[in-house]
């Protein structure tokens, strides 16, 4: 499988016009051959009229064909084998076994995509049956189901090269829901790009369905990406990214003729509640277990646990001492891109350099380049309530531990915190009283509560939320992770008393598909 | 129950200090006492401390708790007797009749609402139950509820002064989803609203409610409207009027440091396609429903039919006559406010000035201030293909009927057509292959289908979508009529790991609540 640097438009490869994208090798600042020349607006509209075509068709393919398409995807990218794993670890600086568990999770989120849509609960089917006698007036026969939006664009991330980028979450529920995509590439790993975009290239015609269901885009600069949402035939937007670029898109978006959505899921700094009770218990063992999820991919996780909130007490400065000698200990480590290593030095320098800071510990120094080296800070409540700037994502493996007075001052900290992703609390039994008053803050400030765990690591199944109020995301009734992630993609549809030759499948009398319904607000 | 032309805030009525609002009794221009002078920011700021003290309570509330608080507030209305009836009449010119039917869909949603909230499915509750032994990682326990947005904004419509006003659909779904409401009340039906206002006062005493659960504003012009959505507190909106007041909002919304979802139902023309086998077997019966959906509330209705499309035909000539006849016949009647009344006469005098549309016939000349004279106009394919303002809502009881060529022509139509709450097709056997044809373009255009009906009647039901693309809402997802509509003011929390002590009670083992749950995606 040669990389040939070009631009997937339906089943076709053509070559783009516009600047030039050179894939960098962060642990050895080399470029990577080849060169992708970005795409000029004549791709967007080319990859936008074959998706508007294709849509009409995928969208009302039986759930078996849908579903056999994600699963095709899913073996395709198995099939490419070690090139694929090889390109991703020399354009991203991430080792082998992150890279080989990231493809065992990408394709395990294709294949259960398959089964959410065989499974049919997507559909929100509803019936309300006639009834014809009903005084004073009869009530006609209601129908809903649920259809995809339309074609769907898709940005891929930086941080994770195969689960959310080219066949990830986003492009993952957004074809599940029987809409074409259109994947902007990260420019940070077109080569990994490539080789899944040409995976579901081949899916898509193993499965015979229209060229237009997939596309894939490059282009530096956000000129392709801002023309791809302004395009009209665009219906929906994924987006995993900075808060920066999530709300440019935004913009975009909302300023066309026709509004649609942008799900961006864009900055959390993913606190952390040390309980008392639990840090006398086991402070050492909480010090391991956070070091461990702060240094995880370099901490370039969107969960990655940013601030640490407890009280002031003995067992906090020594859950500092043992966090510290962790961070100290810690091996440095490659970061994604030249450009995400210099942003982490300059947020750590903003730390450093703040009077309201203290600076608990580095990492280990690195000895190539793009080497993120962990810290650990310390501030008070009462700084970090004061400036703002405190809760400002530092993108890498840096926390900040905040000591509050008491606790009081940690529901006010809690109070004032933006939106998160996750936000975690160490608690043992004693902490329950103090964990039951901190509930009704958290869980309006997260799309995820942990106990006794690390944020790190989102499982992907039906009960995920990796989701949260703004900035952590866009819309905060969405999750882009797990099963629920579909529902962004669709829109219901009332029928009013259409013959049957007219009711789509799902919604015909003896129930085809065998889908769960809602009968007159019953369950069946 | 005396007016005192107060604003509700929480318990308390308050006298407002902004410019001062009289309703109109629109059939005899004749000023209604009393007075209701217009709040300022205090009262904004003072009903959002409100809700935001009342939210922490009242979202934790049980179903059964919340339940009798809407069936109270049903009874609360029912309670008014005549007096509401009347007020309403005089600040409408609706007819008793339509505001008896209005209050009693309006009751029957709330109550409606109780038995959503009780039956638990929107709840969404979702249980991965943990699998310690997996390889190569564990799964932790993982259980998903939705909870409440936070406080609502609610702005009355005119049109329906109880249906979707004060306790109307905004109101009665934001509520059963655990969300404070703060209402600003139309300023064309003061009295109602203060009434209905009162009503629900009353329910969350008898119900022992926080007193922030609710609050009504009044305010003319768009200051405590804007104050209202720009408040950090108020977490959604909803919202039923022009597209200019939505698109208004909208922007407001997302202009906030925290943007806020918008629910704006604003424009929709609700294309009706006569197929020709239907037209030749029926055609006269089919001018007769559509003059008496098209007079419906004097056309004041948002599912009004202000479109028929068809293909030119002896057939469609004879419809035309038979439908004009109908107009002629059709007696005028009085519209909501005497602005209403004049953006009628410019929307029909728009038509009639055009060159590119032909006058078919003008109902009955009224007697008294702002009459709705009813229009029927025709036009062609092309010409309202090549004039985008053909497509402007005219509310009112003004159609325009659209002659195609060929069934091209109508497919070409049905193409260019913004997005709309509701498309209907008239058909028969015979026409199905034609409608085979229509459905993949009008189920993307509109968020309700009808076969063989009208569109002017909204069943509350749990199948009705009352909604669709922009720019009949903003918000293409969502439904404001129906059981579905409680999930605009819903957001999804996952749980992980947490000690049941902790959990929600929704998310308990045992199933407390006894509501259907998705386990390991399987329905339960």
């Amino acid at each position: 499988m040669t990389l040939e640097g070009k631009l997937l438009i339906g089943q076709s490869a053509v070559s783009g016009s516009s600047r030039p994208i050179d894939a960098i090798n962060p642990a050895t600042n080399e470029r990577l051959a080849p060169t992708y020349m970005g795409g000029t607006r004549t791709e967007v509209e080319r990859a936008c009229e074959l998706a508007e075509t294709a849509f009409t068709t995928f969208r009302e393919t039986s759930p078996e064909t849908r579903a056999a398409f994600l699963d095709t995807v899913a073996s395709e990218i198995e099939g490419i084998g070690d090139t694929l794993i090889e390109r991703a670890m020399a354009e991203t600086g991430l080792p082998r076994a992150r890279l080989e568990g990231e493809r065992g999770r990408t394709c395990g989120q294709l294949r259960l995509f398959a089964n959410v849509v065989r499974a049919g609960e997507w559909l929100d089917v509803r019936i309300d049956p006639a009834m014809p006698d009903r005084q004073p007036m009869p009530r006609a026969d209601l129908r809903q189901r649920h259809i995809g939006l339309g074609p769907v664009a898709v940005f891929g991330a930086s941080n994770f090269p195969l689960a959310f980028s080219v066949a990830g979450g986003d492009t993952a529920s957004a074809l599940a829901a029987g809409c074409p995509v259109i994947v902007k590439g990260h420019s940070a790993h077109p080569g990994t790009s490539e080789l899944v975009g040409r995976a579901v290239q081949r899916a898509v015609t193993a499965c015979g369905l229209p060229e237009g269901t997939f596309s894939l885009l490059f282009g530096s600069g956000s000129e392709i990406g801002q023309a791809l949402v302004a395009d009209p035939r665009i219906q929906a937007v994924g987006f995993t990214g900075s808060r920066g670029g999530g709300n440019a898109l935004m913009k975009t978006a909302q300023a066309r003729p026709q509004p649609i959505p942008v799900y961006a899921e864009m900055s959390s700094i993913n606190p952390v509640f040390l309980m008392p009770e639990a840090l006398k218990a086991r402070g050492e063992q909480i010090a391991d277990g956070f070091v461990g999820s702060l240094n995880m991919g370099a901490g370039q996780f969107c969960t990655n646990p940013g601030l640490v909130i407890a009280i002031k007490s003995p067992e906090l400065d020594d859950f500092i001492a043992a966090a510290a000698e962790g961070v100290k200990d810690s091996a440095s480590q490659t970061m994604l891109t030249p450009g995400i290593h210099d942003a982490y030095e300059q947020g750590v320098a903003r730390l450093s350099s703040s009077h309201k800071v203290r600076e608990s510990a580095r990492g280990q120094v690195g000895a190539s380049p793009n080497q993120c080296r962990a810290g650990l800070f310390v501030t008070t409540a009462e700084d970090f309530l004061n400036e703002p700037e405190l809760q400002e994502e530092v993108f890498g493996a840096t926390s900040l531990v905040i000591e509050c007075a008491d606790h009081n001052d940690l529901r006010r900290v809690a109070s004032q915190l933006e939106g998160q992703l996750t936000i975690t609390l160490q608690l043992d039994d004693g902490d329950l009283p103090a964990a039951r008053a901190l509930m009704p803050i958290v869980e309006r400030k997260a799309g995820r509560v942990l106990a006794n765990g690390w944020p790190t690591g989102v499982e992907v199944c039906h009960a995920m939320v990796h989701g949260g109020p703004y900035p952590a995301t866009s819309d905060s009734r969405t999750t882009s992770v797990g099963s629920a992630a579909i529902f962004r993609f669709l829109r219901p549809v009332c029928y009013q008393a259409l013959p049957e030759a007219l009711l789509p499948e799902p919604l015909k009398d003896g129930n085809p598909w065998q889908v769960s319904r809602l009968v007159d607000g019953k369950r069946e």
